[in-house]
């Protein structure tokens, strides 16, 4: 049996939950592609409605969905409602998005008879995997990377049914939300919910699913990964594993912003983001390590997800100590709590111990890097592992051009005297990055998320009344296409 | 050393050539990232520049060309002429699409105080993926799929350095491409050859490869994923495998026209395309059998490029010789020469011996399959694997709705009353399809095709001085973009 556990005092919450075995994740999976077949025959102005039932299903749950989830993880009130609002708000954007067209990537080449060969006509778009798309729920977000979360609001959206392995962080959580939105899509088995580590396995390796998302570790990502190449017939995976984040803070920074920005970045929800920032930069100098141990002391730790990651932070954290601590907040109080801690080095130092230095440790610990002249970071930037972000702290862009251009190559996302926690779900959100941030180029946050889902076909000489509306000739969703090679909007 | 061979005498052709060691690999692999760190750095419309510089310098040399790829391929002047002018005219097509901007994906959303969260400023686009691009030459296409094919052309339109592993069939046309190429790039090392089996391994496994294109067998396709999943950090891997095309003839279709072109595309280059019709569900019937029968015995066969892809063309006939021999071609004339074969066989029949009577025969050999009624023809399409294409013949599109509807989750591209082979390189075009078609959704031909080499990156509140032109907020270079969700031509 799968037990929910509260973090603040280590024991079990809610009800005993039944792994799913192997017949159960063969049944959800069939009962999926099955609901999948319809959803795909339905329009995108329907399914928007969809998307939208979905989330307003989500927000009037929210008193009761953040207690369950607070239960489960100890995150609080105000970051769960926040979170649940967030989660809703993805189906909305998506429902923006599949009413656009616009990702459909609609291309139109006329015939023309005049090249030479001769030129058929030639239409192509995207259409929705045909199968069962796979999500592994992440544990840090119990709402927006979970089982209504990013994945699969953006799968849903593609066109697809989603079958997501619950993360053992939240069991009860997961499926009370599985439960909600069942009863607000159209087909409920679209959403399908498996419980169990054997019953992932089972989940990526049936025959019926066509592509995997999953956020968490590296040690995970590859594990699923290796599951994946076993396969006859291989299916993208899509992972956003591991990232350090790196900070560079430019002689021009403000001290004083910079240090609670930073603290504030590093200690947000127990560190417990893929987006903590556990690595800056800073130039030599009292004013700022002084700014930046008050910062940091004035902090306090909290309960961890689960005793897996808090025995994970603490081995981070034993690693870490072969530097200097520089600072460390206040102790956590609950079972699974944890104290944040900053440790420092000097460039040189940090340089020598690399890779192994720079690789995450989730939670809130953090390594500050001193330098002499921003002139010595390339050569050290240039050796980071790839992150989701990379962030810059200057008032003055001209100072700032080598390390941008060299961060640019490390990280998917570029932040401007920002911090990298607090991802915004948008058109052009990026979420990802190079190797270990992500297994692929594409992202899991915002609407380009939608890509990962879809396939394209074309068309030859097809006629009108067999093409999709998207192709027919007098455009009758009024979509954006490109047209004999021109953008039409 | 490694030689040409004359398929129509069996001897070699041309210089010994070396293999190239893994130390050269390297050397070749890291010129190619030296350049490639410069290309990147330069404009668009420069880089447009090369990409036309390059298809010039291939047509001025295509008297020279299709001579040394004659005595190498025996493919003809017609045919390799005509394939020169379809190389260059792919750069012609990338430098379009570069020009046009939009394949960069530029989206802006403007900062929104106004939202809770408040989200900050957001911009993404593509970059061309930061290191060298492996690339797998075919044996059938020795300009079009080769070194100077469609995988590099898009790669160096996309940004990045290329290195070729040359296809044994062709080292001297792939030697000589190369030289061509390299003298009209700005930098001559942006494109590497490298010679040799071991070298292809080498170069797979290389750290500085961040993807690799490949088109082949299924065999070879799956040898190459195996040496990318050995790596630490995964890579992108756009396979373009096996297809057997499957056509169905409906019941209204002009018998004559179907049973002509049908032997014209079966034997085209000796069926050695990868979209050769190996498949075809025709109604039964005497007046279709007898002119499939007069059709395919005015055919003729010809040398096939390598004994190896003689030897498995023989090979596949004796597969299909389960099955009833309908009627063959006249036996070519050379020393790897080979007979077109079709085969048939009734629905019931051919659907026993599914998977394994549907799997590619690489050659001029085709499976006619007769049936009686349109509506048993679902079950057995939905049990075909994945092809590049598949083709509709018939005169009333009412009469073809279901059929369609199953091929079109089983084909790239979906094609009415024509052929598969002749694939148009255009917008539009996507050459790719399920499992074993490729090993992922992207399209090997066409200007979609630069997607492969591309990844995102997201700016947040990034100093309009420091942003790419084509994300600064003026529009110099006047791209199609997405501002605040709508398309903006």
């Amino acid at each position: 049996m799968i037990y929910g556990y509260d973090p603040r005092t280590g024991q079990t919450v809610g009800a005993a939950l039944e792994e799913t075995d192997s017949a159960g994740v063969g049944l959800i999976v069939s009962a999926a592609a099955a609901a999948g077949a319809a959803w795909r025959a339905t329009p995108a102005a329907e399914r928007a409605l969809a998307l939208e039932a979905v989330s307003d299903a989500l927000t009037a749950h929210v008193d009761e969905l953040w207690r369950i989830a607070d239960e489960e993880t100890a995150l609080g009130e105000v970051r769960l409602r926040g979170e649940v609002a967030r989660t809703a708000g993805q189906f909305r954007l998506f429902a923006e998005v599949i009413r656009d067209g616009g990702y459909l990537e609609a291309i139109i080449d006329h015939a023309d008879a005049s090249l030479a060969p001769p030129r058929p006509d030639v239409r192509r778009m995207k259409h929705p995997l045909q199968g069962v798309v796979a999500v592994f729920a992440a544990s840090n977000f119990p709402f927006a990377f979970s089982v209504a979360g990013g994945d699969t609001a953006s799968a849903l959206a593609a066109g697809c049914p989603v079958v997501v392995k619950a993360h053992p962080g939240h069991p009860n959580t997961s499926e009370r939300v599985a439960k909600i939105v069942r009863e607000a899509l159209p087909y409920p088995d679209l959403l399908g919910l498996v419980q169990g580590m054997q019953a992932g396995i089972d989940l990526v390796q049936h025959p019926g699913v066509v592509a995997a998302g999953f956020t968490g570790s590296v040690a995970g990502g590859k594990a699923i990964q290796k599951l994946i190449d076993e396969r006859e017939a291989p299916i993208p995976f899509y992972g956003e594993l591991g990232s350090v984040n790196p900070v560079v803070v430019l002689p021009s920074a403000p001290v004083k912003e910079v240090a609670s920005g930073f603290a504030g970045s590093l200690t947000l929800g127990v560190g417990q983001f893929c987006t903590n920032p556990g690595l800056m930069f800073v130039p030599e100098g009292d004013e700022l390590r002084e700014a930046l141990v008050e910062a940091v002391e004035g902090t306090s730790g909290g309960p961890m997800l689960a005793d897996r990651i808090r025995d994970g932070y603490l081995g981070g954290v034993e690693r870490l100590g072969e530097l200097r601590l520089l600072a460390e907040g206040k102790p956590g109080e609950g079972a699974w709590a944890v104290t944040p801690k900053v440790f420092t080095t000097d460039l040189g130092t940090f340089a020598e111990k690399l890779p192994h230095i720079g690789e995450e440790c989730f939670g809130p610990a953090s390594i500050v890097v001193t330098y002499q002249d921003v002139s010595d970071l390339r050569p050290v930037l240039e050796r980071l592992e790839g992150s989701l972000t990379a962030t810059v702290h200057s008032s003055e862009p001209e100072e700032a051009g080598e390390v941008a251009e060299v961060l640019a190559g490390r990280a998917g996302r570029l932040i401007w005297n920002g911090w990298p926690t607090g991802v915004a779900v948008c058109w052009a959100m990026h979420h990802g990055g190079p190797w270990p941030a992500a297994t692929t180029s594409f992202t899991s946050v915002g609407a380009t998320a939608i890509d990962r889902w879809l396939a394209p076909t074309a068309y030859q000489d097809w006629p009108d009344a067999l093409l999709p509306d998207e192709l027919k000739e007098d455009n009758p969703l009024d979509i954006p296409r490109r047209v004999d090679g021109r953008s039409q909007m």
